[in-house]
């Protein structure tokens, strides 16, 4: 077909590791815009959005992750500087030893609810909705 | 940044109406591959994936939705045969009057259960999952 453009696929994946159930897994970014947030990254031509999301669980944690739930898919076209780019958002267990991936500065295990986490993109929004899935077990209805 | 390659962006929607709960609207596509398709279409740079699923709704069937509930994201690389297009799935509630949009040759309201229904895409394989969301309120899991 004729190349079709769109705004660009990532993926983010909020982990929890079994030993520390009320906790998730941050990077703290190595590249801009510089602060914590999910693992995650863009989805490869020729791959499912699953796959990358395991992939960029693994290779940014080192961690092998289950998924469990899909909680949303965030695309407001200003959620992130560099381009509009919508992000399918996972809840996954983890598995393994947390380790520091490339693309990162360092890991860290974070209550999602601390306030005082700098957080970028609209990773705050995402860990929002996150918190009342846990909480009430509802998932986020379609944004208007 | 970096021009980012990822697969094309899509929604599509599965529409009931309120007088005929247990239907929803297929169009009968004009464009290869022919045949019977949720209304949908791709997401514009700019635009967040409800914006591009509310207008791609009232473009292709006249109905004004509002959007209930995000059934998943299907991503299979083989699933669209013109290109690697991942697309995000809404159920929504349609007002109106059902008419044809310009890239369809028709409209229909079909029973999603109905067998002999000749779908393109992988539009079986998310009306299996629609059907079963129905039925016991669960949304698809995340595919391994």
């Amino acid at each position: 077909m004729a190349r079709i453009v769109t705004p660009a696929v990532a993926t983010d994946i909020i982990i929890r590791l079994q030993e520390w159930p009320e906790r998730i897994v941050l990077v703290q970014r190595r590249n801009p815009p510089r602060g914590l947030a999910l693992p995650g990254g863009f989805v490869d031509v020729g791959e499912c959005v699953e796959q990358a999301a395991v992939r960029e669980a693994l290779e940014e944690t080192g961690l092998q992750v289950q998924l469990q739930a899909l909680l949303g898919v965030y695309s407001d076209p200003s959620r992130d500087p560099r381009g509009h780019t919508i992000s399918v958002v996972f809840v996954a267990d983890g598995r393994g030893e947390l380790g520091t991936g490339d693309d990162a500065a360092g890991v860290r295990l974070v209550d999602p609810g601390d306030s005082a986490l700098d957080l970028v993109f609209d990773h705050a929004l995402i860990l929002a909705d996150y918190r009342r899935f846990v909480r009430t077990g509802y998932l986020p209805r379609p944004r208007r």
